[in-house]
């Protein structure tokens, strides 16, 4: 016997409320916990708590890899914090332990989390990316799109 | 609406087989799974194994902060795996995540995880000792006393 | 009475070798050297060797932050190794060490260690750069006018 | 051509006051300094402080790394602060960075630093332990037994 192990889709986006990327954060958090597989997100604010909230709401597993030393930093959405006390270093965490990463909109926060991905070598899909991009990452137009694509390529590698 | 948020419980201790400990271990599993928390471990083999699974057995959610940078070095009964790359350094990642944490047996590493949670502050059971160091800790005898302890502990917290 | 601190430059970039990557670093690293401040750099091979080197040259002090568990990783121009055992979650603490950071070249390693800096608002300098991305960050032609324009940043941070 | 690369010595201790530690602390700072080895330590006060303030008296470099995002957290002796952010998870960088280890007086925090050392190998060396021992780490009684046995332990190992 051994445990079923759910992928893992990590969301990163940015920290303070920004309507469309929120609604596009919580639509991708539904499709991931419909999905069956776990939502891992930075446990904070803005895209990360939109993210949570859409999956918890389907019945979905729901972890925030915290940056600060409180589990109780987490936003009402996550299940399960992790409070690493790494502060940014959290960022190499959170991406290490996802199967697949999803960026919504972003700034520089997001950007290393992405930059972080890539160069471990976990896949990264773009939905409206939000930081000046001149080289093909693959990118997606809607939550649909992104993550189906983030799927495929989880299941890919 | 904000979701159920169990209580998280580590169970930390050696890495390799170890009869006695490891009956123990998987005891303590089982009644942390039944209790509804989440089992915290370092993922990896003797003791962390054991424990999780116990806890898997009973239906239990596991979740493994392993050192290394892949989410596949989880031993078959970790349905999380938080892959850090931090190596050692994760011993502060999982006290941390905890709201209590069970020792059993263990040896440096475990002391580690002992010394760094009291530091912290958060709430430490020992389960029949093996260290090379006296730690005026709380001690139990069975893997019952030592989870009726843990969680009296954290529900104080 | 109080010890001098010196000024604390990072040097970013690949750890593969690049002529002419390497030859502005190793620059790069004598123009530090020179100016009595610290290089700090990722502590391997490519880019960070040749500042490293630079540096060294002109009798400067060199740390090199690394990725693994063993000091001896560091390259022969390192006279201070920092064996972190983080993996690429010690690009966080070279950028948080460093009053200012020149990023060289580089690619996702190097990206992550730009956006992480920028993010906790660490200044940068990018020096031919050779990302995927386009970030809009001051950047330097030679040099020389990478060193004058970090010094000066740090002196004004 | 390579630069020469110094011994690095850890000393772990507690952050507050304590006086005859802290007068132990600053002989071993003085000793250290005066063997041409670096000194490391977590940084901040207490025992960091005094072992600091004897290095660098007597010229030896003084490094401080750090748990917090500030390099200003450093204590005046500190001459190169690492920035680690990490919080309590720098003590298992402070240990992987160092050669040999001696730890003053010391409670949870100096133990969680003795047990990562022992976990990964490094030698130790207690000086006037104020945590219960049972079994034999080397224990020395004065500054320059404790040096000493550092020193040789370094070299041995």
């Amino acid at each position: 016997m051994s445990v079923p192990r759910p992928l893992r889709v990590a969301v990163c986006g940015g920290g303070v409320p920004h309507a469309e990327q929120d609604h596009l954060a919580e639509q991708v958090g539904r499709l991931i916990g419909r999905s069956k597989a776990v939502l891992l997100c930075g446990g904070l604010f803005g895209t990360m708590e939109a993210a949570a909230r859409g999956a918890a709401r389907v019945g979905g597993l729901t972890v925030g890899i915290l940056p600060g030393v409180s589990p109780d930093d987490a936003n009402d959405y996550i299940a399960l914090p992790i409070a690493t006390g790494l502060g940014e270093a959290r960022n190499a965490v959170l991406v290490r332990s996802a199967d697949t990463v999803i960026a919504i909109g972003g700034e520089w926060g997001t950007l290393s989390e992405v930059a972080l991905a890539r160069k471990i070598g976990r896949p990264v899909v773009l939905l409206r990316p939000s930081f000046p991009i001149t080289v093909p990452i693959p990118t997606a137009e809607t939550a649909e799109e992104a993550v189906q694509m983030a799927l495929a390529a989880a299941q890919g590698s």
